[in-house]
């Protein structure tokens, strides 16, 4: 299988991440990337292609234009303001307040932020748009016949809704690769989120439609980050009704109960019969993962993959969350091997 | 005119505020009750007086009882999850997601938060308390037939909405004098809000209703927090039509400005002719206040409280906000004094 990389994913390197009340190094950070890509070149996957340059129109394809400007100039605009630290949001429209864009800086970015444990850095949007490069040439490559691509983008991107970013994602880059693949010729498209965290961003973009089903396997939200959506009982909305399923599991669910959902999520899938299958491959569901509570072990991720590969879709593997430690490598190759076998 | 005060207020001591991207010392203090009650005290003003302690029954007569229960264990909550910061909100419920209360405190405290710069800390709802008694003391004594009271309220409450806090604010001390004088026979309060931020709060607990007048002089939500809220077009809602007012004005509003939306707003509190009038006082319109931008000055604070005063309402004024400078003391002294004159 082909690896699409870019060295762009460094400019994304956040000092700051707010958690548990604190300032901390980002579990998103540079070196996920690097291990991922040692991995996949010390074994032997395939080949590692640099991605081609994409225009901005796929990605106006799934998000809002006033939210691709913000994006633009958030850091610039947080500069201006004479602001110390790295964008954080810190006021957000609320319940039964006003959903309008401030003109102040600090108000656009709550008002464009679903989360405030994400900062915007410098070269965080050269990084996104590079993100969805790596993104778009794996679904160009689904197009000309390849049948299974890894597209190992960085930053993530599941949790980017249509106009929010937050969760460490800006572009959404699955939910772009999966409307190219729309706006190619596709008929219809499967988007399969295994990250450990709900795609909240994804369902979000397609939730309203019936061309690309969203499946979803995740922490519980009473439990797990986004908290606000990945519910059960969200399955679509007017058209989309029936075409978004959601897969929450409480804290400690081991691999048994997990292959399970995937199982009942592939068939979905399957009997969606769609022409491309896009994996948000997040390796967070990993037992030893530092935020994350699923004891998946490193043999089941190739399982896992082995799992994907039996529905014989062409596939599209976009990388997500999975963090800090060594095997996030072993993860994801795993995945792929087992595709691939 | 008497003040009302509890040293109580020390237990709110916050070691973090999330500002411009930064964990930064909290801009609200306990140094500004200390500031107030010691220039109180040199200005001989008047007594100064304890609170008696209320029970929960009239903050339940104006916050949700679930909210209420959240901030009694929040600060426990979040030492439990292991957490080694002050309780701050990472992550809510934005644009399209549900609107729930998660079971993870990580959760929870962003279903409840209306922003992230608002660390709970321990000693905080203790605070809280002691503060809705420094009301609830002031607003008793009106009932009892004095002219005027100053309840030193810290933790501040405008920002405090029916079940969210921010802005520094936990209980809306305002609000639950208000509440409380309606349900001790007044037919109609009215609350001025003359600090520099609008208050969201009060306005969110009140906004439906015709026995509550709320006018609020503030900074244009375009450029200042709460950026959400505070905008001219909000009047009410139902029988509350009309009985909402915002004054929202620009950067650098000088006092002549600002005394002319003062004036609108207090004849419509005469033309409302309330039993009594509660003025949240913040005096952050100061041109010198380290995180505003009105420009009032010193002598403007004396003729703001002549103003007011020359309404003849029996009148509470609570503590709102008003950062960092020593003048602080000498502004709030200023309204009062003007006031009483
Ligand atoms: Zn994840
Ligand atoms: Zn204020």
């Amino acid at each position: 299988m082909r690896t699409i990389y870019s060295e762009q994913h460094r400019l994304r390197d956040a000092r700051t991440e707010l958690y548990g009340g604190e300032l901390v190094q980002p579990f998103e950070k540079p070196s996920r990337a690097e291990t991922v890509l040692r991995v996949v070149r010390e074994s032997g996957l395939g080949e590692i292609s640099p991605p081609e340059a994409f225009s901005l129109e796929p990605v106006l394809a799934v998000h809002d234009a006033d939210y691709i400007a913000f994006l633009e100039t958030a850091w610039q605009e947080w500069q201006d303001a004479g602001y110390a630290g790295e964008v954080i949001a810190s006021v957000w429209p609320a319940r039964r307040m006003q959903s309008r864009v401030p003109r102040f800086i600090d108000g656009k970015v709550g008002y464009y932020a679903m989360a405030a444990e994400t900062s915007i850095s410098e070269g965080t949007w050269a990084a996104a748009l590079a993100s969805k490069d790596v993104a778009l040439t794996g679904a160009k490559a689904l197009l000309d016949g390849e049948r299974g691509v890894f597209s190992l983008c960085r930053p993530p991107g599941h949790h980017a809704a249509l106009d929010m970013y937050g969760g460490y994602c800006f572009l959404n880059n699955a939910a772009i690769a999966a409307q190219y693949l729309r706006d190619h010729g596709a008929e219809r498209v499967a988007i399969l989120d295994i990250d450990f965290h709900h795609g909240n961003g994804t369902q979000d973009i397609f939730y309203a439609r019936d061309d690309v089903l969203f499946c979803s396997l995740h922490g519980d939200p009473e439990d797990a980050f986004p908290h606000f959506l990945g519910y059960a009982d969200e399955t679509g909305s007017g058209l989309g009704t029936g075409y978004n399923r959601n897969y929450p599991m409480p804290p400690g669910t081991p691999f048994a109960q997990w292959r399970e959902a995937l199982a009942d999520a592939l068939a979905r899938v399957g009997e969606f019969s769609p022409q491309y299958l896009v994996v948000s491959l997040g390796v967070d569901a990993f037992e030893n993962d530092p935020i994350s509570f699923f004891k998946l072990t490193s043999p089941d991720f190739l399982t896992t993959g082995q799992m994907i590969g039996a529905l014989d879709i062409p596939t599209l593997f976009v990388m997500e969350g999975g963090y800090d430690v060594d095997e996030v490598g072993v993860n994801v190759v795993n995945v792929l091997k087992g595709f691939d076998a």
